[in-house]
């Protein structure tokens, strides 16, 4: 029998899954080293935040899409809890903090770094290749099965120590950490691993086939790789070599890139 | 009246359409001058074509997905000869040679520079940004009016000269250059100034509202940027710093890039 046809054991399929992130997960990217470790500038932290800002915004469309295809009630009602962990009941002054939503509180971030709200929201200023690859994720979860979609919501099975390894690593290296910056990260430290144990649960329950255990694994590779591809293009407009393409956010203090013929 | 509300003459229509390229046509990226000039390893030059061709086999999809919703026959056999320019009237040796499509003369390149054709059509080494620039493109068609989708491909006004800058860096630099791996260019040179000028005609015919001359200058600058970014993909990771993404092609000689926790 191939490798191809075998059918892995429900802890092999849960090994493999992890040995994704192990190999691949973004927060083995440069950019989140010298991120974390307080080695950039203001400007590159702003451009980090408003790129990441479509990310955010882009995630309740994706689980809008992955829901309209649901047909099963009580699965939709289950994965409903995470549009309303990013849209939130209400913005501040509406509802208590504790309901304010994962946008508004990404706002907070780009507020505390500078950045002016409506520019952040025109999403003017984004790298094109940040629009491409988090279009790609909604795109992934409107074409694919609900099974493959949901796995590809399983780097949250990773995104817990990368939030530790952040708040830890703002607050001893810039002066932007505070309570309201790092609200996000906090946030999502409690409800993601909520997520992912019913994620995780429904794709070890569901990838009942050699090919749907391929297919798994195949959307998180997918998934791990959209995600290195938004810090590939920030690391390359903006740290190494340093080329903004047209158009782009230009930090305060820095000039745009000039490309001439 | 406000600029966003007037309406251009033609000619500043066309004017504004020939600014784009000018300000921001891919052949101002760093990487062209880099392989028009010489400057390219083998192995770096065969990742800008074995990403490239996703971009090629991509193109008559993108056609293909402008077609079906033309309502005009007239219009669709009219842009009907780029399909058959790309997919061409059968292969070596079914056809005559000018017959051969786009996509036969990109794998001579590809064979030209030593990659294995069913590596090369697999898809599988390139890198994950390509796909997402590439989707993002067949995807735009899809979703906007036929307008804009045909005002995207008005690239082509300023396709003729890299291609012919092309030819000459090659022929003067590289020792894969000869009449098969250049043949794809040579044949644009022809066709592309043909497409173009039944495109132009359409745009500058159907684009009579201010909201629609807006529109065909917006879906330039979204083409611009999705060639554009294509290159900052292959720059960064095979150029400066040289960060290849977790399973891309790495060239023979170099090492896969290692990212450490």
């Amino acid at each position: 029998m191939t490798e191809m046809m075998q059918l892995l054991s429900r802890d092999e399929l849960e090994r493999r899954l992890y040995a994704i992130g192990e190999r691949q997960y973004h927060d083995l990217h440069p950019f989140h080293t010298l991120l974390h470790g307080g080695k950039l500038a203001r400007g590159q932290v702003q451009a980090w935040a408003l790129n990441r800002f479509y990310y955010q915004v882009s995630i309740p469309r994706k689980d809008l899409t992955i829901m309209s295809r649901m047909e099963d009630p009580a699965l939709r009602r289950a994965w409903l809890q995470r549009v309303l962990d990013h849209d939130g009941l209400g913005t501040d002054g509406q509802v208590d903090e504790s309901k304010v939503g994962g946008i508004e509180r990404w706002l907070r971030l780009t507020d505390g770094l500078g950045l002016d709200r409506d520019y952040v929201i025109s999403l003017e200023g984004i790298l094109p290749a940040t629009r491409y690859a988090v279009d790609a994720y909604v795109n992934f979860c409107a074409q694919h099965s609900i099974l493959e979609a949901i796995a590809s919501s399983l780097t949250e099975l990773f995104a817990p120590s990368i939030h530790r390894e952040r708040i830890a690593g703002f607050e001893e290296n810039y002066d932007f950490a505070n309570d309201a910056t790092l609200s996000y990260f906090r946030k999502r430290l409690d409800e993601a691993p909520r997520d992912v144990r019913f994620g995780l649960q429904y794709v070890l329950d569901n990838a009942v086939t050699p090919a749907q255990q391929r297919q798994v694994q195949a959307a998180l590779r997918f998934k791990t790789e959209l995600l290195w591809a938004q810090l590939d293009a920030l690391h390359h407009a903006y740290v190494s070599p340093g080329l903004i393409p047209p158009g782009a956010f230009v930090p305060e203090g820095t000039t745009a890139t000039e490309y001439r013929r």
